[in-house]
């Protein structure tokens, strides 16, 4: 669950929608000063900090200041969102290198290039582009002006491993037009290759039964939680009342759904519902009448009671029921 | 902890030292069969199933056989052994690319073979060769004949990330020779870029005080394991008796101690003691007089007593005070 203890800082210095970055220069100062005046700092990022996160700058600034630090590993975008829209990203006797690379970047700085005059010449290998929605036109041109075959099987994936997750198919010369065509946004991230060919056949994220479902489930959400994450929903569990940190999950993404065992959870979550990512589809899944009163009461919209509640599993069940036979 | 409930069956297809491996056909006929009985089947594998895993191939055996799937990616050593050499794989205005390469099998093999003429000549990417401990001298001439530079800084990672990780940091036209003169020994992975100079400043893991011991900690290890794990060693919490899985986890790596509390816990895991992990330096770490005299009584050639233990810390503080002041 999306919970910290109550002594511990957040200092929010990310991107976020409609903000302005913290300068680099601030983050590595500031990680100085915290771990100066003694405390335990988290540096928490998307990805790994070694790829394209500017971790081994942050990590320069601390070995030079003499502050004892450890870079945790985590699963990359670039391994992680092409599995989750079909795509291995190696394929025996198909593929025998893949490269990461971030297109945004390197066309905006002065500094190094990205080679894909070389990249273009290796139909072995598979291309995966870190933020490449915007940059992607001028790469695919690029790549097609440098003599990649124009077949060459192409995607790109949105959100890629949320239930916000949006993807489109197609080859090296058709992408551009066809994420215009379906409405595809940053964050995206490309995968160019002859694996992306088996998209289809290996998606097996989009086709579970819950699949673009983002419920909020109050901790701890048990059993019931558990099977709905396996029907294929996003659970967002979080305590009651919310912490800044759960607040901070709940809202990433569009939301559908919140179960509700009792009154008093409809009292709480609805004092959140001012928030950006608070969907017109919004559910009240409720498991007790008390509950789809209160939601009813407060003027949710659409109020489902599932009341016939035996076994962990049939709260996914009833919940893919009402949704149409999912 | 390395426990499994005792209804899950295990099958090795692993390649263990010594044994040959499970043909990928008979590994796919298995995952099949089993998930045809009903069963729900978890195909573990290192790393991440899609880099260089053979994953693509199973997903695509479950498809055709409509066996329902899910692939959940996972950390690969590409990402988190050059990290925990201090290498980070990317680094602003310095390498705008990665490119992950099997080194070992695209030779072997007759089909698509790496394409070392086109990465020799990007000096703003880094080269990760996964299984290259005996390739990286053909290896190297090739990306040399075709024109790499000879100074790139370049480093080989054995067993990286374990207690047993050792590592050389050289250019690649002296790495050959460096990996025969320290005697590095598959498995083990290569890095080639620019963003290998920042090795020696950004170690911090072999630098942390503890790194190189792997403590047998019987379960639950508690606060005392945790102490142990931040001061760098590798501790292997251990149900007593030991399950075939924990079994399988403890004799993976040479171990350098045990943590007992008592003489029964000595016991038990002195019955152990014939697997190929056990070191000579094996050191029983005793927190009861009681358990020192069983170790010793039952031969092991170095036992410690660790009385005086206030605080959890202080296990960790007394076991570096007994290595030599580390």
């Amino acid at each position: 669950p999306c919970d910290l203890p109550a002594h511990v800082e957040l200092h929010w210095v990310g991107k976020q929608a409609g903000n302005h970055p913290v300068p680099q220069e601030e983050i590595n100062a500031l990680l100085v000063r915290l771990a100066d005046e003694g405390k335990t700092v988290v540096r928490l990022k998307g990805g790994d900090p070694y790829v394209f996160g500017r971790g081994g700058e942050e990590a320069e600034v601390l070995a030079s200041a003499r502050i004892p630090f450890e870079v945790i590993p985590c699963v990359t975008a670039a391994v992680a969102v092409p599995n989750y829209a079909g795509v291995p990203v190696t394929f025996r006797r198909e593929v025998v290198n893949v490269t990461m690379v971030t297109a945004h970047e390197s066309i905006k700085l002065g500094g190094p290039q990205v080679r894909w005059d070389l990249l273009a010449r290796d139909p072995h290998g598979t291309i995966v582009g870190y933020m490449g929605v915007s940059s992607l036109p001028q790469i695919a041109a690029k790549l097609l002006a440098e003599g990649m075959d124009p077949k060459t099987p192409a995607a790109l994936i949105e959100r890629g491993t949320t239930s916000a997750q949006r993807s489109t198919v197609s080859t090296l010369r058709d992408l551009p037009d066809a994420i215009v065509k379906e409405g595809l946004k940053p964050p995206g991230l490309f995968v160019i290759g002859p694996s992306v060919r088996h998209a289809e056949k290996l998606d097996w994220f989009t086709r579970r039964p819950l699949f673009a479902e983002r419920i909020i489930v109050p901790a701890p959400g048990g059993r019931a939680a558990e099977h709905l994450e396996m029907a294929g929903a996003e659970v967002v569990e979080t305590p009651l009342p919310m912490t800044p940190a759960a607040r901070a999950v709940v809202s990433a993404l569009p939301n559908t759904g919140c179960l509700f065992s009792d009154p008093e959870q409809v009292d709480t979550i609805d004092d959140e519902r001012d928030g950006p990512s608070w969907g017109s589809r919004m559910v009240a899944w409720c498991t007790s009448r008390e509950a789809a009163d209160r939601a009813r009461e407060l003027g949710w919209q659409r109020v489902e009671e599932i009341l016939d509640v035996q076994r962990p599993e049939d709260v996914a069940r009833l919940v893919m029921e009402r949704l149409g036979g999912r």
